[in-house]
């Protein structure tokens, strides 16, 4: 129970702490068009800078005794070991490019492992206002709306719907109030979207090795979407929006502490893309609904 | 004067037409997890059929005397051929799998041609709530904001700004009110963000092609991105979110027609992969500012 107190806070502390970042890199996001290339190299760098000081700022301030882990503080003082302690890993600002071009897949990432499993996971794109979170054994929720199995809902009110509308006899004003959120019930692969993505590497062998898995998996699923965030790439297999993602050689575990709690608590699974057991400190991720996962890590292993 | 009077209706009209369809595709996004395989192709299919039915019904109750080309309607007889009559070119649902799948890049794309000149344009995406708008001569608009130039905007309050949100001193509720949308201004292509789909076609030689100009390309610009609608894609390029776009082999002309007018209403342009003129019939399509074409063509001519 106390247990389950603190999870609970510091959830609460994550999402504080993510929408407070959230409103920077909103601020941020619409003035990147209207900066020179050398004051938009600062920008960014601020940003991040600036999302990852205020996030660990108030954390700390919350939980003085809990470690900490984050992309900037890394990139500037090398990498922090992951312990049993609790520990929050952080990505102040993940879809770095997307930030600069104003692609709207830019989120803060926040998890929290204990005793190295991810424990509490809260994904925030400030663009699109969707808030993702997930605590271990409590279910995921997307703004506030939990991710849940699919339940059955009036497909015939829909029909009937349909035809009013075709009719231009009424006007709708609001959306469904039945409308429920679960992660893909999709079971085989050639009806599945896959999400992944090209990485930043550009040398011949790292490239090569990208489009070459592309090709051999476009014979086998539906289609493929590249958004160039993978914490909500994750937050998509949650929710149901993709049916498979994989990367790898992505940056650290900030990508993906925060979105494979949610991914698990939406009833997903996160793995190695060899099948094995998934690693945060690996760089390397795949995810779906437990049905996708045999097929998928066979096309990903004969893609390599 | 007579003219332009007439272009503002039919821009109207579309606009209407476009929301109401809107309503249709919103309502069947949120209900596709609930339906068995056989009930979700009658969803597609119905909501493709029920949104095409209201948009030409409603154009032609406003203007009898244009012609119509839909997907929905060439699928069921056949192609119509494009005349210098005012002719509709209607995709009453761009991003069908992102529909199926609950992505949320869909949309209503609605063009006019007068001498098969694309003349009025308007794509909607419900599930964001985005209207992109363009009128030969008369600007393009997101939202009903005018989509132009890049002005100087203030960064030196902006980086204020985040120093104060640093310190947890200040909460922003609003976003920037001078915020202003534009074309890319990029004129590298290294920093270049490229749009392009992997189509619908699994034969070896149109995958091995798709992936082939992948990685030739990914050599050459600064990342990828892949959202599933060819008219999103185009607007993508409006309002500079993404640099780059080709798609060749899409359904048709209604997946361009709409969004060729806000591309080059926004100071973009739209053009050949091969640099020649754009033809709406052809199934090719490449778009980008201008000063991104030529080496943009070039790298296009390679990677064939």
């Amino acid at each position: 129970m106390a247990q389950n107190d603190s999870l609970s806070e510091f959830l609460q502390t994550a999402v504080e702490a993510a929408k407070r970042a959230g409103e920077i890199i909103r601020e941020g996001f619409y003035q990147t068009k209207h900066v020179e290339h050398k004051g938009l190299v600062d920008l960014v760098t601020e940003t991040d800078k600036a999302c990852e000081d205020l996030i660990f700022n108030y954390l700390k301030q919350q939980h003085p005794s809990h470690k900490f882990i984050g992309e900037e503080t890394t990139a500037a003082c090398g990498i922090t070991e992951l312990t049993d302690e609790p520990t929050w890993i952080v990505d102040p600002l993940d879809g770095t490019t997307n930030f600069v071009h104003g692609f709207p897949f830019v989120c803060i990432s926040i998890g929290l492992t204990i005793g190295k499993v991810p424990t509490v996971g809260v994904v925030y794109n400030p663009i699109m206002d969707e808030l993702f979170t997930g605590v271990h054994g409590k279910g995921a929720f997307l703004n506030g709306k939990p991710i849940k199995g699919v339940s059955e809902l009036t497909i015939v009110s829909f029909h009937i719907l349909v035809l009013l509308h075709a009719n231009l006899s009424m006007t709708l004003k609001q959306l469904p109030t039945c409308v429920s959120i679960a992660v893909s019930s999709q079971s085989e692969l050639v009806k599945s979207l896959l999400a992944t993505e090209a990485g930043t590497k550009r040398d011949k062998s790292t490239v090569d090795a990208t489009t070459n898995r592309i090709n051999s998996l476009l014979f086998k699923v539906r289609s493929l979407r590249m958004t160039g965030s993978c914490a909500l790439n994750l937050c998509g297999i949650a929710c149901g929006r993709i049916d498979l993602f994989y990367e790898t050689g992505y940056g650290g575990p900030w990508d993906v502490a925060g979105g494979a709690v949610i991914v698990k608590e939406a009833g997903g699974i996160v793995y190695d893309p060899s099948g094995k057991d998934f690693d945060i400190t690996s760089q390397r991720v795949a995810a779906s609904n437990p049905l996708l996962k045999e097929a998928f890590v066979e096309v990903l292993q004969q893609s390599e």
